[in-house]
């Protein structure tokens, strides 16, 4: 690809290569929230952040922060903050794009305003928001959430690796006894890569992210009996996992046929196990987690009665107890502001990139900014849909087409 | 029932009541072999064989045996031995009957025999054989192979509980250094409840063992594709979990079709577990074991290759990788003696007993003695078919009247 972009895809690939190389050896690519490697990582970033010019600080909830001033004034104050960024944290042997590509994407931004000599009327801050995957602590998007005042107070006496999150929070720079709040954020926007196969199968440069799935977990015991493998005739089992085996290809049928309707719908049962779990034993127990993500909420109702009908049927048939699936979290769908949505698509189409609207099945920071300011997010493909593995890839070229369709969106953003 | 049988049901409940005493109190009923309960048990036995005026010893294998000499002489010696036992340790949390059984009423055999003032040809031999569940060592039978010289050399190295095996039989009094070895078993009888709900929901008091079925283990795993359960979708998915469902649904169909033939066989999945078993990551891996038990080696045969047309169907259908199934283990069945199961019939005919031939699908020490001679089993009803567990029970009735039947063959087949 030969574009005339605003930003520097060489520029991108060698902070993006010099983040990768910031990893623990022997399982690229980690660099986990609290750790020594996310700290190496942090120290990088300040040092570029700072050498594009922006005044960097770590602020109270840990995020780093790097502030390019704006000259707009209006009521006798800064006219406020255009706020890009993501995370610079991974999961365990993944993570070579998943988070830095939209913190190095929103740092050449601000680089590419410097080279155009473009004073925008607007503050624009580039944020790197702490552990927004799910941390040592078993939690995630501790930054954002701490950023907007929206992190439960109880979090801080979280403990992992011989401390607690509030001493985590200080470790990284910030400080866990101030109260987070913003009153300034004008808009928000996200460049992630999609995690998914659709831009790349569809040969789709961007996906303009309309909403955010809701995600609801429920649980499923399957009560049998254990009995004697050897002596128990095929007639007279309660066979636990046979059961369980029931409800899970009726999960993935409920959830395949909810999932070609109109808005988006997948379902995992990701957590399975079982009890005795011995060779000659029939199995007793299994317990499962199903992972439901809902754009709309009511898809996610019908998903969960349909469930809670097929546990019922399946005990029915089977001689098992299985109670009632139990919802252990429900947090909605976010929908992005449509007036960014709108921008986001002018500003592809004018740089000549294609895009699709499209719903983000994984949780983002921005589901937590678009609580305070109209956010939005921009995924760019990623070879095969693969993320949190050794494996995943996005073409630097890609990253670049995103970052500029960032630029054009904060041209029209500031005008605002 | 009130009949009058040459055994005091008395004094079997006596017995098994007492031995019932000696468990683990947290966890009835246990008593592992090697550990301090199991010699507890084996105290009481040994003062009980003592009592009942049998030559009591420890044999090298680690067997407790108490001898009842015969008058008989043939060929200028003695004229060999009828064996009657079972085993005295049990596994975790179950073995209120398992096993003990069998060695309360060999040993109420032997003084019924007293009694009645009954001098044998041969010597009856009352055996509690060591460790023939699945001990700490992880191996079963260990008493009756080591009786017979059938126990691997290499065993004597295994490793539990900070001892070695070798070490473990010379705690229970036996010696590891000697080579084990028989000639002079002319017939073997194992008392044992059934393990299973046949014989109770028929209302048939004895079930005569014709055969000991063959074990075989087969490993399946399924190599799906780690991806994100949020992003994923539903189409684009190799869920190792789902294609594995199949496979556990599949073999089931394939068992109980095979189940109702003409001769035994049943098949479970007892292991299952998965990776990386994440809420929000699709199961990318899935290992489980196939338990198979038939009477049939040509059975057992049709099962594996059904089994491994099933793999190749459901791997081309889903998309994952499943390899041919590994058969890690293949122990063939062992029928039983048939002039032996004659004569248990008739014994049973004999004292007003219903009998039933029927196959143990469970494995037995009398599946190594059939190796070196006469060898059948007595099953008695047992409740809801539970055993290895807490709940596990046995009428004394339905004992005793195992015990007369015993008591019967051994006269049968001491004038033999």
């Amino acid at each position: 690809m030969t574009r005339n972009l605003p930003v520097k895809a060489d520029r991108i690939a060698a902070d993006i290569d010099a983040l990768a190389a910031i990893t623990e050896p022997d399982k690229p690519w980690t660099r986990r929230a609290f750790t020594p490697m996310f700290l190496k990582g942090r120290d990088y970033l300040i040092r570029r952040f700072k050498e594009a010019g922006l005044e960097t600080r770590i602020d109270a909830a840990g995020n780093l922060v790097g502030v390019r001033k704006g000259k707009g004034y209006e009521n006798g104050g800064a006219k406020g903050t255009i706020m890009l960024g993501s995370h610079s944290d991974t999961v365990p042997n993944g993570g070579r794009f998943d988070g830095i590509a939209g913190v190095v994407t929103a740092l050449e931004v601000a680089r590419a305003f410097d080279e155009a000599g473009i004073e925008l009327e607007h503050d624009l801050e580039i944020t790197d928001f702490l552990a927004e995957e799910v941390s040592i602590f078993g939690v995630s998007c501790i930054g954002s959430r701490g950023m907007l005042g929206l992190r439960p107070v109880e979090w801080l006496e979280r403990q992992a690796d011989g401390m607690t999150l509030a001493e985590g929070i200080r470790l990284v720079g910030g400080d866990p006894a101030v109260a987070g709040g913003r009153d300034d954020i004008r808009a928000f926007l996200e460049l992630h890569i999609e995690q998914g196969p659709v831009l790349e199968n569809r040969n789709i440069d961007i996906g303009v992210v309309t909403a955010i799935a809701g995600i609801s977990r429920f649980e499923i015991t399957v009560e049998g009996r254990a009995d004697h493998a050897g002596t128990t005739p095929m007639g007279s089992r309660r066979d636990a996992l046979t059961s369980a085996s029931r409800l899970v290809l009726g999960v993935e049928r409920i959830a395949s046929e909810l999932s070609l309707g109109p808005t988006h719908f997948a379902a995992t049962v990701g957590e399975f196990s079982m009890e005795p779990n011995a060779a000659n034993v029939v199995p007793s127990h299994v317990r499962m987690l199903i992972d439901a993500r809902a754009e709309d909420p009511a898809v996610m109702e019908t998903f969960g009665e349909a469930v809670g009908a097929l546990c019922i049927q399946t005990a029915a048939k089977s001689g098992v107890t299985i109670p009632p699936p139990r919802r252990i979290s429900n947090n909605p769908a976010t929908p992005m502001a449509q007036a960014v949505v709108a921008l986001l698509e002018e500003s592809a189409a004018a740089i000549g990139a294609s895009s699709r609207r499209m719903v983000s099945g994984a949780g983002h920071d921005a589901a937590f900014l678009a609580k305070v300011a109209p956010a939005a997010m921009v995924f760019i493909p990623c070879r095969d849909g693969r993320s949190h593995a050794p494996e995943e890839w996005a073409e630097n070229d890609d990253i670049a087409l995103g970052a500029a369709v960032l630029y054009e969106t904060v041209l029209k953003l500031d005008q605002q």
